[in-house]
Parts: structure tokens; C-alpha cells; sequence
């Protein structure tokens, strides 16, 4: 199971790296909604692969193709189906992690689950490539969101040892949040993102891999959207956005930061400006009680380094049943926080939608 | 919407502070798990409040009466509906509360959300005594994990500025699991309890609050359990963590930590021990690819200082359209972390065993 | 499982028929519903037994209690919970039914379900008395649609071998839908009452039970409402209206009469009327394609006679291992037809709420 | 919405008869189940139109492409998607449906529904043509059963005027449900078939259509399968059923016949047989308290007849704002009962399966 997600904009994935294709089916968009083929390709290359060397060489073109639910160029309002047809694979590349398993990687956990009958090549469902159809999902979202007059933006806050300054937490002008879209390393202090290629290019010379983190925000919603309990906006971002491969963190607004706070620190003052309630402190990041209080959502998570890497490591050999050191030749990903930041992104857009239906 | 959550051991909750009584209803119960009501008191016992200095005076009882699904001391497989009456209401003490907002809290959001007709009293339907039925819901399920091997502990891994030793990654005994459970202050190092007191009493005595984290850990569970994307074991966690009011981080494994390590280092290497597969670090947290690798659940989550503290605090007056200076009488809660530790185990035990079925 | 049912209004229901109490929690009521009390009241008088010769003598008193989900007398817009205690338990009249299974009851499929574990006492879980949340559910939506101009009416269209005339497809006058709800036996011609007692009756006379049918109507429905496939409109009143014990039977518009039509008899003629759509005949019910044509929804549901009759009936002893007859002494149900009426008018009100949320 | 149901084996649809391609996702499959994709395509031939003068002659060749979730002949256990590329449209043929609404279809439910932004070429998602892939979702269950002794049949019980035998309610041969697999009509008397080709050629030479009933059986479940309430086994095969287009009723056992019936003759006697309880009437289809007694599960659906069909008929022109009366030249339908059969099959070994995981 795991495969559909979302309450009013139901999202369902499917796809293995090294089958035949890989897409999405989007149920619950208004009728009427514009499916802005430039746009959605625009986003989809940010996420893409191959395009400069601080990621995998692996060319995925990531052409969609839209079976169903658009009609004239506007969303019809039935289940909008896009099909992402695999190439460029090498699955001869992939023969020798049958048994050998990669460290850090889903594929011991994959097998138990599924008893050996997944596809193993190149991760198979368990691949990044799953995250393509998300960014088609965001970006139709985000020509929703647009249409409401919020703004979602995301840079990198971290890659390995390298820190970008971060958000406002009172908020970014939309322009600053659109803007992160062009950069190659989505950063607010441009002079942080040569350091940030440097620490990538470092990692990729020692056939490794780093991790980092990605902060998010998104202005322009209205207070009371969420619920208390199980349909909290935090939880619902969150039960999204620990779906996305390698995100093993999530904090909203101060985050753990707050644990070291007094309830005087904490709680943010509110007043009245331009008859709007508004806080001059947003440690909860925009939502309180689950719910939004109108000021900005702001998060970050945490992004582990890809686990696929060349260096040889220590792993075992289940069809031998011992212990083995694996070495996997050839190109990999020694960074993938850029082009998570669009999936990132994608993801809120999307839920952030739903829960405005 | 929102009281509605899992998907084999679907929990509903309800109830608002200073209604007639809150409660929850869970489906799904195997028939024929032992409803232990000695054992469910005591886990109660740990979350209620009253009990010490370090918490609020409010005397919540916290009895608990079996409306349906028990029969003759057993889950009949049926709904099982616990109802919790509320007693010590003092409801003239909230009057302030219905137009003044407390900074921090959900009574603005909440107010905006429901359009004005939500019980305001003592936070309603928002109130962390609505934690209470998570617990019971938890130490049912406590009881059908221990059958299959299934441990889950927490501890206090920080309040305020005192922080406890973490949990050994690759894993802690069950019995040291359990034994934190007897604590006031649960806590690995116990020369750190009496820190943490002081820095509770510290906040109690300026009127004020201060938050922390609790680390959590399982132990025994096996291989396979959890689904890739939006099934994984860390979203549907994280799904029911962030619904615990005041839970405003979550990290498993390393967690932000591995953000700013390299590939080569979070990977954790794989081996054969006594002819199980085990890794020799868990920066994982014993979760890859959404699924369980077979090594310990390892997490923490940041819990915010309780909102309602006594100090003046800078707010708004919605009725009188204008700002204004809030200041709540009476005794509070300094630090709702102990208190929150049953609940935060309560709800992991519950989704463990709600993925299991 | 099965407690939990609806999108935007869910219901989820809870208890047995011998326990403490009954009852159920309502989910995504908008706030500020008004909740009628005299009116849920009245509605549920309608379902209770022990009103007249017709019914069981059973003194369900159905005092409802609201627990959370109300504040002045409107809905908050959380979970409302309504507990109805059990009284008038005879728990000792049940003794028999612990090994020896009542035929055409949930008896036996009950106990292999849940191993033996469920509370056998008067159905327990089973019991028809859980179709009482179900009336103070339909009750309150009721009130949500009488606000958009929808008016939900059903009469008795037969009883054994009694048939009443049918409603006019194309519509009823809401005041003759409301109408219904007044007579003790409910039906279009009203000579046919006295007939349907008699045949109630001789039923009881015989230590016997009748079965019958309820036909429905909704008026008002705007067209648009409902989805293709698995949430249209006639999916989603099917389930629910499965789900009330003893219903065997569903056929919207002209149902099995429509099998041996030709289509040109069976496509109702469209027509501009006011400036409206209308269909100069209504053999589908006002249903196309699972989505509101505009035309009143009309259906019909068969009832089986209540299982549970005095005479003697051949069945299995599960203790003994054996064949036996089984005899219950004293009062049961002749007849649950009348008290069907308010349950599937409160289901379909419900419903029809829910998918226009 | 609508696009998605299921709770162990969740089948998700999409599609246009126009557009690029139908298709599904079925997730859930245990990992290893075999894809007998020589036996998928037989059901799906059994479906598809074109065959003979008694269907549309729209050759829809339905070849399948396996996009996601089989691996080397077995179900991954990940999302199966599958896509039926369309071929084979005339959508110039379709052009006057744009504002002429055909009387009994879904053409103006769903024009208001979406505003007017869904494909309406060829009926678009409302096509008959998406339950293509429902037969391949059942065929997948059929193999899943059949390994556990389950078999699902069904035979036409009525097209028009003429009906057949019906069921032995008590079972019948697996080999005999098998069989009718066979037929180009499913009859169990075959001197019936003749008949009713000639009541769908009358049809056909009146440009006209003719409905009928569809009655299934399956034997071989053991008893206790279902929930009470809203998983009922009759609830969620009476919302999978109704969401095929033209399903206008559903009755199990005796259904509306049980209406007339006292209890002492609807409640199916109990006894021992060879060790296992059976009873010896089957009024109740196999169903009581919404759970499987052991019995066979027998049901009747009634389709109405196409309402695509050749003859002039009254109707209203939306753009002009007027009545009308529509004529479609060409090809249709003149009975879809028999393709209807596979249909039905499919949906109940769909559910069946799903229930039993």
C-alpha cells in the first residue's frame, strides 16, 4: 500500500526505476483548472538530473505524457493521469545488487517486505525517479495556490558543513521566494552557494556523498486552515513530506530550537496591523494548535546524503549468507539537496492545496 | 474533520476541557486482547497532572469507563469507546479567554477555524487533556506489541537547557526501557533529574514555561514492516507525533544531525550477527526506504514550552478590535515534557501496532 | 473494523446492546449547526421500540447525552459524541444464545468472526439498537438540508403481502413528504395501514415476524452532486444503506423493472421547464452516471422480517456439536419495518449531506 | 473524486474513452501473486465489443501495457499500473454531443458537474469502456481466490423479457460456474440463449436497447468474512457494484422476495454437515449481520439498458437553450448485459479478495 495519499486532491504514484514508466494519477481537480504544460516542464527540469556535475549523469528526459483528466488544455476535473516513460536505462548495471545490499539504501528493507519479488534494479519503486511525478502534482498545485494569492519558496539552508542565512520567519516578498526558482543553488546569500558547489564537488572527488537541508516557506494563507488532531497541517506536511526518499527530519517554525525556550520566548506576541491579527515572532512557524494563524508556514528537513555512492563499503551478501564489501562502479548523485528543494516544494504546494478544498 | 486516524487500529477521539467528558472509540482491536486495566490505569497515571510541583494543580481523575467493545475483560473485536468524564471544571476561569488570545496557543487559529462557535473553556477541543485518550490507546496497544517482543521507551532528552545522554543507537534493553517508565523524571543519566527540576521550578516560579524533547526508542521489531512513499513508517509516525499538541520537530535516527555528514559515514554498514542482518551504526533510526531494517526505532521530537503561562503577554482583544495585555491568573503547567512522554509513547506504540496488523 | 463511514461527515458508531451505552461521534459538522434537540427527539421517538402492539416491548428509552461537539446549542465544528445509555437489560434472557445460533441472525457469522470474544447478549454489537445513533445523525442533517431547500420523505411501500401506492418519480410535495413522519404506520394511501397492521399482526399472533419495503424520496438536489465510479452517488447510499441490519435488497428509479425495458422507454425525455432541466419521466431515480440529474432521488430498499422469532426453529448447539431447536420465549419484534422508516431517512439524509460538503 | 477504492487491494482508475489511454493502479498485490497475462486477456476478451452482432462494433482491441508493479511474471508487490491505449476513435462523431444531452446518460449530470471542462467525446470518463480496467483488477483477484478454492460465476438472469433458470441457492459445481465462462451468452439453460439473442436483435433492428439482470455466485468462503456496519461484505460490493455505469439494483439471497416473507421462511434453517455448519435455505446470499455464514454469496444486479441508441429522442440543446430532438447516426449498443457479466465477475472477486487480506 502507500501509494495514494491526500484528502481533497488524492495523489497516487506508481513506477520502478527500470520499468517500463513510471507517473501519477491526480484525482480532484477543480474543473477548469489551467495545466500549464511550460510551467509544469519549467519545474520539472529544476528536479531533473544530468544537467551539470554536482548531480548523477543519468539523463532522465522526464517527457510526461498526459493519458487523461485535461481536455482543451484545462484540467476536465476527472483523474488526471501523467505517464513519465522510463530511458536511458542500464539495467545491466544493476545485476550485482540482487543480493548485495546497499547500505543506508531501501533495498534490505524492500526485500524483506516484499520477500524478493521487487524489482531490484536501480532501487525499482524505491528509486528518486518516484519523485518526478510529485513535482508534476506541485506544480498544477502551485497555479492553484497562485490563483489564491500564495507563494511557495524554498532554498538550501545546508549542504554538509555550509549554511545559508535563513528566511524571514515574517515572511519573504513573493518576488524573493519566485526568485529561488532560477538559481542553480537556491540560496538567499548567493556568496554561500560556490561553497556549497565546492563542499559537492568535494564529495564527488572522494566518490562520496553529502547531505543538507532545505527551509520552506509559503505566505499568503488565510488563518483556520488545518484541524486539530489528525488532519493538523503539520501532520499532514509531515506525513507527505517523511514520504519523500531521504528526508529524515522536520521542524516547524524555531523547531527544536524551541525546546530550549521559555513559554515567554516561545509564544509569539500578537497585534492588530492594517486590522489584520498578526504576530511579531513566528517561532511556531504559522500554525498553532494544527491550524494556520496567518502567518507565514515555515519549515526545514532534513535531507540524508544519497546512500548510493562508488566508495567500497561493508555490506552483506544475502544469497551467500555472509558478510561482503560492495564497490559499485560509475556515475552517482553526490548531492541530491538542489534537486530535492523543487520535490520539497512540490509536496507543500500539494498539500497545502488539499487542505484549502 | 481530523479525529479519525490508522488504518488497522483506527483511533476516533473527542471531547472538549469543560464539556461533559472526552474519550476515544478504537476499531480494529484483535478479539481477545486483553483489556488490562490495572496496567492502562497506570499508564494514565504517568500522563495525568496534579501529581507534583513540576505540573498544573488542576486534578484531572482521569477514570476511565468501558462503554463498549470489552466483554468479560477482553477486546471483543467490536469498537471499543472509553469514555473519560471531566471533573474540576472551572469553566468561570476561562471567560477572559473568549475574546482575548492567548499568544501561542490555538485559541486564535481555533477561533478563526470554527468561525467563533468552538468551546473557548480551557482550550476545548484543543486542550492537551485531550491526550489522555492517546494513552489509553497506546497501553492497549503496549500490550499486544509486548506479545510479539515489541518494546517502546522514551525519556526526557532535554528541558530547557539541561539535556539528558541519548539512547545507544543500536539499541537498549528492554528492561531499561521499561524502568523509565518508574521515573518521575525519566532520564538515562539520573544526576540530570534534579537539573531538569530546577529548571522547571525555575520557570514556574517567573511565571513562566520552558519546552524540551523526548528521545524514544522500540526495540524488536522485525524487518519489513512500514510501505514506501506515502505509507512509510516514518509518515504515518510523523502523521500521528504531530498531532500530539505542542510537538514542533521530529527527527529519526541521526536526524538533522545527518545533514551535515557524508554518505560514507550515515551509510550504515551492514553485517551478519548470529545469522540476523544487522547494521553497526543506526543513523537510520531503523528506518530505510519508509521501512523497518530490523534494528531499533530511533526518534525525537521537540515539544514547544506550554503556551498558558501567567505572565503579562502582548495580544489581541478580537471583540474590541484593538490590542491589549493578557494576563491569566492561577496556576499553569511549567513544563508539559513528563507529562508528555506517556503520550508521545503511546502514539508510537499504537502506529507500531497499527502497521503490524 | 466498519465504525467509520462518510467523506466530509463521518460517522462513526459504537456499542453493544447489553454494555453501558451506545452511541456515536460525528466528524465535520460546519459550525454553528443547529442541534435541535426537540427534533432529534422526536425523530429518534420515531425508531424506539415499546410504542405500540407492533413492536417489540423492549422500553428503549433512548435518553441521548451529548458528550462533546456542542456549545450554546450549536455544533462547534469538533467531534460531536452522543452517548445513549443502555437500561432495560435482561442480560439472563440471552444465556441461550451463547452456543445455540439464532437462524438468519448475525449469530453465527458473529462468533466465527471474532473467535467467540464478542459480547453474544441481545445481538450485542449487532443489535438493531445501533441503528438509533444512525436517527440522531440523520436528525442533524436533516436540519442542513432543510436550510438548502432539500426535503427527505419514505413511506412503507409494502408490508408482507400490503403494498401501498407508489411515490409519484417525478415528485412529492415537501409537505406530503413531511407528512409521513406523523402517522404511525406511514403510507401514501392511508386505507392501506390498517391492512399492513393486520398483516403485523398475525405475524405476532403466529410468534412470527413480516418483512417489507421502504421507497424514499429526496427533493431539491441541485444537479452535480456526486462523482463517477467509487463515489457516486448511488456507491456512496448503497454502502451506508447496506449497512442497517435486515436491508437485502436496493433499486434506485424503476430498478429491476428497468431490466426488461428497452431503452427507449428507460431514457427519461429532457426538457427545459422554467428554465430548468427537467426529465418528463424519472425511471433513473434522478441519478445518471452516479451524479444528480435535478430530478427527485428515488429508491427503494427491501427488509427482511427480524430474525428473532418465538417459534421453535432448527439450528446448531456450537457447544454440543449438534442440531437442536431453538425457542425463545417472550417479546420480540414482529415487525421492524415501521421502525426501518426513520433509519434509512436518516441515512439518506446523512449521505446526501456529505456529498454536498 | 471517485477514482479510488479499496482497502488491502486499492484499485485507482483513470481514463477517457477519447483521450490517450484507460487504465488503473491496483495497489496491494502480495508480492509474488502470479500475472497470468494469457488468462487476463481471455476476461478482458469477454468484455470487449466488437465480437458479434450483438455488441457495438467499436473494435476496442485492448491490449495492455504492463507500466509498474510485475517483475518478472509476479506482482512486485509495489503499484501495478496498467495502460489501455486508446485506438480506434471517431470523435467527429461526437461533436453534437457537445450541447445535445443524451437522455438517460451521463452527459448532463456530468456537464454540470464539471462545468462543462470534461471530455464529453464518446461519454469520456463516464464511458462504459472504463470498466476495461476493472476486469483486469478482477481477473488478478480470480487467481488470488482460486488458489485459496474460492470461484466467482455469474450467468444472465433476464435480458428484456426473457429470463433463466436461476442458481441452486445452495451451490453450485465449481466446474459449472467455470463453464459459463465459456458461453456467448451465460445462460444455465441454454435453450434460453437463443431467446434472448433474438429479444437483443429485436432491439438492434429498432435502433433501440434492452436491460437485464446479471446474478453471481460465489462459493467457498469460509464464514466470518466482513464487518459489521460500514464494511459490511454487503456494503462494499454494494458500492463497487453501483459504481459500474448502468447497475440500477442489487439484491441478495431472496432480496426483494424476502420483503414478503415471514421469518419462519426467511430465516435459513442451521445444521451440521460433515462437521461444518450449513444451513439449508439460502435466503440470506451467503450474508448475515453483513458477514460470511459459510454459505455460498448469491446476488442480483439489474443493468439497465444502454442509453445510447440510435432512435430520435426528445431532449434539450444547452448552447441553444431550447428542446430538441437528438438522432445519432451509426453503431451502438443494443445490449450490454453480456458484457456486463465479466464486469460483475470482476467487481466481486475484486471486493471478495480485498475483504480476505
Amino acid at each position: 500500500m502507500g501509494a495514494t495519499f491526500g484528502r481533497n486532491l488524492r495523489l497516487t504514484i506508481f513506477g520502478e526505476s527500470h520499468g517500463k514508466g513510471i507517473g501519477m494519477i491526480l484525482d480532484g481537480l477543480p474543473p477548469g483548472t489551467p495545466i500549464d504544460e511550460a510551467f509544469i516542464k519549467t519545474e520539472m527540469a529544476r528536479r531533473a538530473p544530468g544537467k551539470n556535475k554536482m548531480s548523477t549523469q543519468r539523463q532522465e528526459t522526464d517527457v510526461f505524457i498526459l493519458e487523461s483528466g485535461v481536455f482543451e488544455g484545462k484540467a476536465a476535473g476527472t483523474p488526471l493521469c501523467v505517464l513519465i516513460p522510463n530511458s536511458d536505462q542500464h539495467s545491466k548495471d544493476y545485476s550485482i545488487l540482487k543480493d548485495k545490499m546497499r547500505p543506508g539504501h531501501a533495498d534490505y528493507a524492500g526485500k524483506m517486505k516484499y520477500r524478493g519479488f521487487n524489482d531490484y534494479r536501480g532501487g525499482g519503486h524505491f528509486s528518486g525517479r518516484l519523485t518526478a511525478p510529485l513535482v508534476f502534482a506541485g506544480a498544477v498545485a502551485k497555479t492553484l495556490l497562485r490563483q489564491k494569492g500564495i507563494a511557495v519558496g524554498a532554498h538550501i539552508a545546508r549542504i554538509g558543513r555550509v549554511t545559508d542565512v535563513m528566511f524571514d520567519p515574517l515572511g519573504e516578498p513573493e518576488a524573493r521566494l519566485n526568485a529561488l526558482r532560477e538559481q542553480t543553488l537556491p540560496v538567499l546569500d548567493e556568496s554561500r552557494a560556490p561553497l556549497m558547489e565546492a563542499e559537492i564537488m568535494a564529495a564527488r572527488e572522494q566518490q562520496d556523498s553529502v547531505g543538507g537541508v532545505v527551509e520552506v516557506m509559503a505566505t499568503g494563507l488565510p488563518p483556520g486552515i488545518g484541524d486539530p488532531f489528525f488532519d493538523s497541517l503539520e501532520s499532514r506536511l509531515a506525513h507527505a513530506l517523511f514520504s519523500v526518499p531521504a528526508v529524515k527530519g522536520l521542524e516547524f517554525g524555531t523547531g527544536f530550537g524551541i525546546a530550549a525556550m521559555k513559554g515567554s520566548e516561545a509564544n509569539d506576541p500578537m497585534r492588530f496591523e492594517a486590522g489584520c491579527v498578526v504576530t511579531t515572532s513566528n517561532h511556531n512557524g504559522g500554525i498553532t494548535g494544527g491550524i494556520t494563524n496567518g502567518m507565514p508556514i515555515l519549515f526545514r528537513v532534513a535531507i540524508k546524503p544519497t546512500p548510493s555512492i562508488s566508495r567500497p563499503q561493508q555490506t552483506v551478501d544475502l544469497a551467500a549468507g555472509s558478510d561482503t564489501v560492495l564497490e559499485i562502479k560509475g556515475r552517482h548523485d553526490p548531492c541530491i539537496v538542489p534537486r530535492a528543494v523543487p520535490v520539497i516544494e512540490a509536496v507543500t504546494a500539494w498539500i497545502l492545496q488539499d487542505m484549502m478544498m
